[in-house]
């Protein structure tokens, strides 16, 4: 999991449009997935040769076409043949550790973000660039690896979800992303969860766990806004984009994706501002304990201090110490140890030492 | 009370027009009250079916239609249906986790905003998302559960006020939105006055029952911030909506409650600034407290350590001590003793340490 | 003095046209004062009754119209009539609390701004709404309070200073501002002259003075923030205010008040930041202060226990422990005792310790 | 050195436009220098009087008049006569507290910036304002005192140099402002240079006299701050000035003034940052060095204890004490104590504690 | 390797279009380069004389030059009057302490901005200024000494790519700005390498070569931030610009660069705030480390005391001490003591002491 852009030293230098996978190989083949459909008819099927994704190309139907892997460079040319496009294009989306962007090209629109899942059970977070590549009637996800998480649109437009199939490729683009952007809201509030959870542990009982706790969820916290927060700036464009492919009626959508957004955002920056005061919370509580047992233990300490120099005065050798020879002396010492001992405790509790 | 916007595994990737109630049911029955007013007559009754509501819609009078309770879908649609309003604006209403927002449809306009409520004898707050559908003749409010806030402006209409008589829809959205703001301004008062009673004692009593206040205060606060400061934007993108829905009179109101949605933000930056200084104050008077106890007992322990060192001195077994059998050497040891004492006394005055 | 906008739980829901004044009855009786002028005649007189002012408004001659005092209610309705200005205006000015703004209405504009004075017998500030309605040939100015703020205007007009007698309501609107402005710098003079005196004692000789002054000039200060911060929009809006009643010529003394205003400003932001630089040096020279204290005190310590420690090995009480019969045993003991001492303090001294 | 703008009581409510000097009389005789010139012709003379200059004024050279000491209310009446000037320009430049600011007026464009100079044997900064009133032909410049500062700029009209004496008065401007930042940059080149030497000795040995000179550097720097930040408002605005006076070809040169301006705000930023991370630094070596005398006198103490414990054991007086009567008793306790105490170190140094 | 922009005091007040070069000589003789293309023709060769390259001139092929060296005064000279170009681009050339800026002239754009390289031998980073003059056909590049940074665009232009031999001069400005950002990304990834390693070590074994780290990577990261931010803006500005010698094609690019620039930005902002972080950690961990050692060896010190007291009473030399008599009374000390110690403990470790 590569947690910023990284630059080798043989990558400075290269051209825009060189088509160059510079990820790890994340999938061994290319997976290719159709689904052609208007507002009647669908056409859902494997494919296995881009060609025949490639005839669906025409002005009546909406053409997703997803593609699973990026690493094929023959795939991506043949892409850009087959549909037209710029080889820059195609070289943003082998180009994984871009930023978010919106670009706009003569016949279509490039738009890249990334997506972040969670895998539940390992409680790891993978991140992966979702290129999207938007024309009148067809749109081409890349996705780095198989997944399923596009599924419930396929759903949505097999059950014949009215907006859905009444839509161009422009809405289309906005259930892609709504989905994306679900799930930084869905990350962010597993983290949140645990987050208040420990919480409530923080100032009874703090101990290395809790700190180590809080500073990993910091972490997370920070890895989750370093890519959630770039993506804002790419909706908001999104959403003032004039274009030919963009229907006046998806605006209100792409709203909708901006505030989901922003209300990301504000859960982050709320957790963070959390985050700090648990720590300073945190640092107080511990402090405030130390304090306590150094305070009680000189204290302690203290009180012993002239009983211990009382001792000594009549450990000394003199020839001539009266007080050595009465016969209570040695109970009269105990009872003034005792007495002193009485006085510095009322002394320290008038003054509320303790 | 939820803290954060949610969003659970199986909300993602559902169709954003999809009726879906994500709260809990805070009431049994959805309740509907419709008031329709002209300046002149003035129509207020319970209403049991959403049909006879929807007859009042006509261009001639202002309905207001409040309803409380979302969960109900059936309702929804029909209101959807009646009103000839587009589903995806009563799935808004029924999502109550979303950002505060303004969005304009073809035939309406929709807000909504976080209503905060303060229940002052147990001292909690419940948050409720309050969404307005705005027609030329037509307000539709929806609240979560039954609620008497809205009481001030019914009576307004009822005692005849000319404002809200000769006004429109518009007006009244005002109106409605001025109580929210107001309730909002309330509240942090309420928090306020908690929090300057608090100063005075901060600088005299540090206690640890303060240092649980100023945190208690300054969770509250975060909490009001991060419901108050969204609105905000929605307030002033409403304050600039050229819509036909909204006559030019109104926007001199807009203004006003922007300009009191601007007093409750600085007020609530203010307190934050003053929590801020109290914690600062409270760690510095604590740390203050415990530097003094322990320069104390320090300094007490210091004067003891050069007399317990004399009279090990003269504890020792030599045989050959010349001092300990001259006759009044016990005394001067004692002199000695006190002698030593002052003059370290003397030199930790003189040097400013106690 | 409110320090902050406070509602109480029955103001929410009011009309914003109702004519309710929120704040204490500061004056018994309303005062009303009116000057008319202009480049050659000067009528100056007290006015008994509303009706009489009223009379002055018309076209040929400026009138201010001065008004201490802002709890007559009917005064106020007089006013609206007699001017035939909205009632929402003179709602307005009677709320106090509201935050400093301009608003323009159909026939007038509204303006509001804190008036701070500094009271430098006490010591005490004192904080006042200023309102101004400003139409074309009338200026009227409301006060809380009977004060002779703005008799520095009236001697101009009356030794017929030929900028302010040829000028209109918008110039005079200027000169009233200006003081108010002026005043804020004044006030922030005298807190930054007691701020600097306090500079040059910290580092000498801090003490709990010191410290309860840095916090009090501080609350001070952010007072004063609070209440000239919002001004600062308020100004900037007038001077970018187009209206009929504002001639061109009278732009560049709005660009001067903006200018004011940013120097104020600016003021308070460098006292700010010189008073977190202050408490941090407080702190600092308190810890080093306390710092060196307790080095020098365990050092002391330290030095003692090999002593006491050499003291104790010869009070011990065996048979057999051949150092105690030498003759010379006992001085030789003090001998190594004073060179264990040195030897420390040597150690020390070269190890930079004290 | 005033450090602020300051207000006196008495200034409160003066005239805009009244000529009154607030600031110290820092010259004697006022001192006025023209420089008349075009491409061709040069005429540069001590003028005693200013009718002298006045009469420069046409329309076919450049004429420069520089004019030294304020506080001659008649001189500057006579040049608003004289150059048709509103005498709120001239109150302006008496204004000397004032903000630095751009100001368009009928018939001239009035500038006013901060001039810092740097007394290099002294090492004291001294402020000044210059204050610059430009007609289309004609170039007014006011200093508080007789100062040699803009000297290069009449060597290079004096020596011909060709872009300055085909250039207007605009052009003139520019080099003066020129000037002006680039003695900001020079200042803050010199404060840089005595930070980086600072920055070699922190590290290492840190003293009082470190912190004293971060703490001095950092008010010096403060007082830079806050003298050039308001500059760069002014310059911005000039560069974006559209005015008869200012030639389409000096455009390039105020985005150059406004490129050396930020440069100087960065650089002067990069101090700030550079100070606060000294002062960091200076407190985590001064607590560094605290902790780890503190450390080893406690361990020192510590190894102390139980061995004086066993001492006292042996010093008791109880009867039957068996070990005190073994011949070897004493020197085994030795062997104790010195195993005791080296066990202590190897399990102190175990833990790395020292 | 100046760290900041540095003025001279001779420098002060120098003409704009002064040729003057103010950097040291870091190459001794100038080299010059040329490059002459179009999609068909390639025209590489080394150049003794200005002339031979001027010659190049024309409106048909794109003409690259680069300049190595820029401390030949008569060389700019010939270069102004060959290329018609204004005196003052060259001056700016010379500048190299100037900030990275876009300036457009009458017949050509100047651009310049800070070109950082690592040397990975000696981990040492060398500024250097690269100037760019762009003009319809001819594009000059100016760099302080030899350097191949820009090779692989030779390269590109040699293999015949077809983008770049199609392209004009302002789509190999791009390329150069490209490989310029590329040089920042690498380095801060270089920078973030190490500092990743760092965070591993942090928490478990804090020592002082890392507190040095962290200051040091801090420093160069500033030094980092201080050279790319002001670039941003540079790079924003030419994004916007519209100019003749810039076609539509070439913003798609520039906006790439503007992405570039951002996620380099990011990343910077991103390792400060780790380093944050990672100084936090450390001096958590350090007061940790030093207070679990306190804790201790106080809590060691407080069991002994009683303990030392009670031997301190039966050292007493009282005639009647009754204990001293019986004959276990030693061994009952003893067991009295390990018991007071027992009991200590346990105290200690109910209340979680250590």
């Amino acid at each position: 999991m590569a947690r910023f852009v990284r630059k080798n030293k043989d990558e400075i230098g290269r051209a825009p449009d060189e088509l160059f996978y510079r990820g790890e190989k994340k999938i061994d083949e290319v997976l290719i997935r159709v689904i052609d459909f208007d507002s009647k008819n669908l056409n859902e099927q494997p494919v296995k040769d881009i060609t025949e994704a490639i005839a669906y190309q025409d002005m009546k139907t909406v053409t997703w076409l997803n593609i699973d892997g990026l690493h094929n460079k023959e795939l991506m040319l043949d892409i850009a043949k087959g549909f037209h496009l710029d080889e820059l294009v195609l070289a943003n989306v082998m180009n994984t550790s871009s930023r978010p962007t919106v670009q706009e090209f003569d016949n279509c629109i490039f738009l890249s973000i990334k997506m972040l899942q969670l895998n539940e059970e390992h409680g790891t977070l993978t991140v992966e660039n979702l290129s999207l590549i938007l024309t009148k009637s067809v749109l081409i996800s890349f996705q780095e690896k198989k997944g399923d998480v596009f599924e419930p649109i396929r759903e949505r437009i097999r059950k014949n979800r009215k907006r859905i199939r009444n839509g161009w490729t422009d809405y289309l683009t906005f259930a892609l992303l709504d989905i994306v952007i679900d799930n930084y809201i869905y990350i962010l509030s597993v983290l949140g969860e645990k987050i208040e959870i420990l919480e409530e542990n923080i100032g009874n009982h703090p101990n290395k766990s809790t700190i180590r706790k809080i500073n990993d969820y910091k972490r997370e916290l920070n890895f989750l806004r370093r890519n959630i927060r770039p993506a804002k700036e790419m909706i908001l464009t999104l959403s003032k984009l004039e274009s030919e492919f963009i229907f006046d009626s998806t605006y209100i959508h792409f709203q909708e994706l901006r505030d989901n957004m922003n209300q990301a955002i504000d859960s982050s920056d709320s957790y963070r501002e959390i985050l700090t005061d648990q720590l300073n919370l945190y640092h107080t509580s511990v402090s405030t304990k130390l304090n306590d047992i150094m305070k009680f233990l000189t204290i302690f300490s203290v009180i012993f201090i002239p009983l211990t120099f009382i001792a000594g005065i009549y450990g000394t050798n003199f020839d001539n110490v009266p007080e050595l020879h009465y016969q209570y002396s040695y109970y009269i010492m105990w009872a003034a140890m005792i007495f002193v001992a009485i006085l510095m405790l009322i002394y320290f509790k008038k003054r509320n030492w303790f």
